[in-house]
């Protein structure tokens, strides 16, 4: 086996990942769990990461790169934030060390925006953002679009970050399927498991008339009531109308259209976003956001940690 | 006391209220409870009716009205719904009674919009609708707004339903403040404590740019963190954004802006609504929700009830 050189985690609210990687940015082993930063809040963060780190045979000394909410005031130990605008890679000089660790674990800063009207905070997304962005050859003002519980719409030029954008689409998709009256008509129903043209409709619903959002979340339910609406087709339908919406508002804020959005997201997330901007006819290219967040962990290692001794 | 000529309830999702009633309309008793459907259909419905009824020393043969989701298919006895449009009237004459009591228990129906693009029920609305409008010597078209944990905005035309579209608004302020990440920032703060500047600005910020919503939403969270939001200022806004929207998506809907929005509704929800119209620079005027739903109660009483034997 190649000798790792180090770990790459990304310790979010709800998940957490750690690959095994070596020096020329190879994954050697991976561990994906629940145990997120609510979770290792109540357990302790220390042993959390050590055990997964004894399951890929780490060795006693191999220094660890952290991103994510591990680094929030109520995660390990608070990474602070860099301000926007910003250099992606001043993130990187922002670092963090864990102290009283056997081994060196490194915590990387998020991003804030101090905008009275617009205040706003990542943390995990800027490093998946350096991964995404690393080595390509665009230039020019761009929009990157990075789905989540929390999703973040970034605008960048080059390197450097504008400024960006929260919308809470997969939390509201969490709490109104689950704790809502709509819980009656979705049951387990997964977001992507329906008609796609249920999802397709709600999106373009949503993109059109937004100001009615409430009201088209409770037309799922009565849609039920009356109309024979399928929980699966429910659930596509408000996972329809909350990325509409979200789409809506990301492009209402930018000054112009984006020639081209770059959507950072993998797997169901990935499918969900590009059946949305399809059902739109916007143009969009997508970067697997596994592969950018190890990327950017990757570039933090090469500048945070003597790899070439 | 004067004699009682029947009780009054409204029996919604998770509240259930009680008037005992005398022949003119006046209230000789009141009772107020948690127990609405959620809770009755596990405990049954009508051990929850007698108990109160008893403890107002109600007649053993003292008949009951019931408006509100007692009616729902989850409810006690399905009362169906009278589609639109429809004259408030026929609603009485769609009332079913309870089988198996020892008193006289009708139930009224709700109201169905069976559109495919915007189907929509009401349960309990119907009958407050009712009460609000009788005696008034208005015609023409009307829009009255009846806020609660799902908001209905209705288009009425003297007695004359022709549409109506609901909002989540009360239910989604429920669950993002109890069960998102927001609920960090809300504390147990009550939407009208804080500052009332918060509120109206958050109504304006929504009802000018709604299709930002759920990034506004999120703005509750980052503002705490960045600058320093205090809980309470935080449910205002919450709430401001909230009913913002449902405001924006009503007017849309109209063809036309209504001369003036007939608000119905008590307390704290009525303060809330009125200042939201004030900051949008909306006139309106206020009917006591309260008054309006046993006003209808007893309407439907004197239409189905031998009162005058």
């Amino acid at each position: 086996m190649t000798k790792p050189a180090f770990a790459a985690v990304d310790w979010g609210t709800s998940s957490f990942r750690l690959w095994l990687m070596d020096e020329a940015g190879g994954v050697l082993a991976e561990r994906r769990s629940g145990e997120g930063m609510t979770s290792a809040a109540k357990t302790g963060f220390s042993p959390v990461l050590q055990f997964h780190l004894q399951a890929v045979e780490a060795p006693a000394d191999l220094p660890v790169i952290v991103c994510g909410m591990a680094g929030a005031r109520q995660g390990w130990i608070e990474a602070g934030y860099v301000d926007v605008p910003a250099l992606l890679p001043a993130v990187l000089s922002g670092a963090v060390k864990v102290p009283g660790e056997s081994r060196a674990v490194h915590i990387l800063p998020g991003l804030a925006q101090r905008l009275a009207d617009a205040p706003d905070v990542m943390r995990g997304e800027e490093t998946q953002l350096l991964g995404a962005l690393d080595g390509t050859a665009e230039t020019g003002d761009q929009v990157v679009c990075m789905p989540g519980t929390h999703s973040k719409w970034v605008r960048v030029n080059g390197e450097s970050v504008s400024g960006f954008s929260t919308y809470m689409t997969g939390e509201l998709f969490e709490v109104i399927s689950k704790r809502s009256v709509l819980s009656h008509s979705l049951a387990d129903a997964e977001p992507f498991a329906g008609n796609r043209q249920a999802f397709t409709e709600a999106v373009r619903t949503a993109f059109e008339a937004p100001q009615r959002l409430t009201n088209q979340l409770f037309t799922v339910r009565s849609g039920m009531l009356l109309a024979g609406l399928m929980p699966t087709d429910a659930a596509a339908r408000l996972s329809g109308i909350l990325i509409g919406i979200e789409i809506a508002g990301s492009l209402s804020s930018s000054s112009s259209r984006p020639g081209k959005i770059r959507l950072v997201a993998s797997g169901r997330l990935a499918e969900l976003y590009e059946g949305a901007f399809m059902a739109l006819s916007l143009p969009f290219s997508t970067i697997d956001a596994d592969e950018a967040v190890r990327a950017g962990l990757a570039a933090a290692a090469r500048q945070i940690l003597p790899l070439h001794p």
